[in-house]
């Protein structure tokens, strides 16, 4: 069930200063969305490609470029658009100027390993952290990408931490709710295992496909051939190698759960293939299929 | 490289009636683009199932509902639409009606097996049938899913016999170009083995995924969670049970080997995360991430 929060009703300005750390599509987006609400009317940008920085800049996803430290010192909300395994690397550098006011969200697609970051490099201070999902995205990436629009209708989910102060969880998922995002709450465990299947590993087994193909010898007359099904299937292969490498280990015991799961499946598949088990092949297909036909995704 | 036949120019009636067995989506989307095409004035449908075929005819597809024994006296072209599981059944009762000038295509999304059917059907006869294989379809299945323009711009694969006159295999060619297609010539062999790569293991993954996830426990979340990246790379698992039970037992052995090399992909994915080989991962899900941006699809 998603979260309707009481009295929400537009908060202009409720973040005047925002700091936004890396801004490839997510940061990007919300930096272009922030302003467009109006939520924000200074948003601060730090990331690692002084071009891709340049091209926020252009585009009005950001105001101003600034150091790790300003966003700190300035921000009265820091959002995290990094991949994963960068957590500690920036909360260690934001985190001797935090001041008390500020929050800290993240956009992470796991969040027990961040929690475990950010409550080692963050202390007491941690209250302040809100960890948050928007399941956005694509396979496009880098500032270029940005839309305003990005969390349009999409999905949020918010994994609150017992030290959160029930006010800012609730501004918090009031911003999200501004960008037209729809806001769940559950827990970290339970988002991890859950994405693990419905996210981490599709996208592990998109890979493998364009892998497979990529390297074997006729792979100019496979990819000649290919046809929508295939576009669709690896549409997810093209995403960033770097968030997907991290992912994998950031979120490793599920991912490996879910693997060994598949693995079963398919080598099941290989034995009903193998014995001419076409009546208990095709149940098992249909199952899949009726499941896929009364989804509604 | 597609072929361009030499003289292409519209060919009108050429051929006058058409037999089309099995009038679901390929069928339908057949009838209806051969009458817009004038190829064909006479349409004639057969097919399992009643109220599709009432369909079909409601939709223009096909002029009239016929017996195999009618479409197979009658007509200059038959077109086999159904499950490749199908063939032998439908060749067997055409062949003792079939005149010499008749030539049949099928539809099949395998072609060895297809072609040993129809030498073991037809005979001598056999060099009146020509093996196609239009890159079209979807997810959708059944005559109110047919579309006249399903094959515009899409591949055609055609794996002629060396029984096949040359003009026959030019009619069938420039009959598939008229209704839009590129066309395209390859053996049987090779087609399956490209095929098995890029359309019949995809699908069987795709299942897979949908079947584990509706299997879980917790399938209600994850189904309510899951997003966009889910939503395509399932798409497929959408397509109909039975003709992907036929086509895994058709091309079994190049869908086994594609499967084995596939698991041990995903092998190898587990033993680089469990063994924490952050590079090496991301190098090979960089070689996939490039060759799918790369691919022009």
């Amino acid at each position: 069930m998603p979260l309707t929060t009481p009295a929400l009703h537009t908060v202009t300005n409720s973040f005047p200063t925002v700091g936004i750390v890396g801004v490839g599509l997510i940061g990007g987006s919300l930096g272009l969305a922030l302003k467009h609400q109006q939520i924000s009317s200074s948003v601060l940008g730090c990331g690692r490609s002084q071009s891709n920085m340049e091209e926020a800049m252009k585009l009005g996803a950001i105001s101003q470029i600034s150091t790790l430290k300003e966003i700190s010192e300035q921000a009265d909300l820091i959002i995290l658009c990094v991949p994963v395994a960068q957590t500690k690397l920036v909360l260690t550098q934001i985190q001797p100027y935090l001041r008390k006011e500020t929050i800290i969200i993240d956009v992470g697609s796991t969040k027990s390993d961040v929690i475990a970051i950010a409550k080692e490099v963050l202390g007491e201070q941690v209250a302040q952290f809100i960890p948050c999902h928007p399941i956005a995205g694509g396979a496009q990436h880098g500032a270029s990408a940005a839309k305003f629009d990005l969390f349009e209708q999409r999905q949020l989910i918010i994994c609150p931490l017992l030290e959160n102060p029930p006010q800012a969880i609730l501004m918090i998922e009031q911003m999200w709710q501004q960008l037209g995002a729809i806001v769940f709450q559950m827990s970290a465990l339970m988002h991890d295992h859950i994405f693990a299947a419905v996210s981490h590993l599709p996208h592990l087994l998109s890979y493998a496909l364009m892998l497979q193909v990529a390297n074997s010898e006729d792979a100019q007359s496979k990819f000649a051939h290919a046809g929508a099904g295939f576009r669709d299937f690896t549409r997810i292969a093209g995403s960033s190698p770097e968030m997907w490498r991290d992912i994998s280990f950031a979120n490793s015991d599920a991912i490996l759960t879910q693997l060994d799961e598949y693995i079963n499946i398919l080598q099941h598949f290989k034995k009903l293939i193998q014995d001419g088990n076409s009546e208990q092949l095709e149940k098992l297909l249909m199952i899949a299929s009726q499941s896929r036909n009364n989804w509604k995704g």
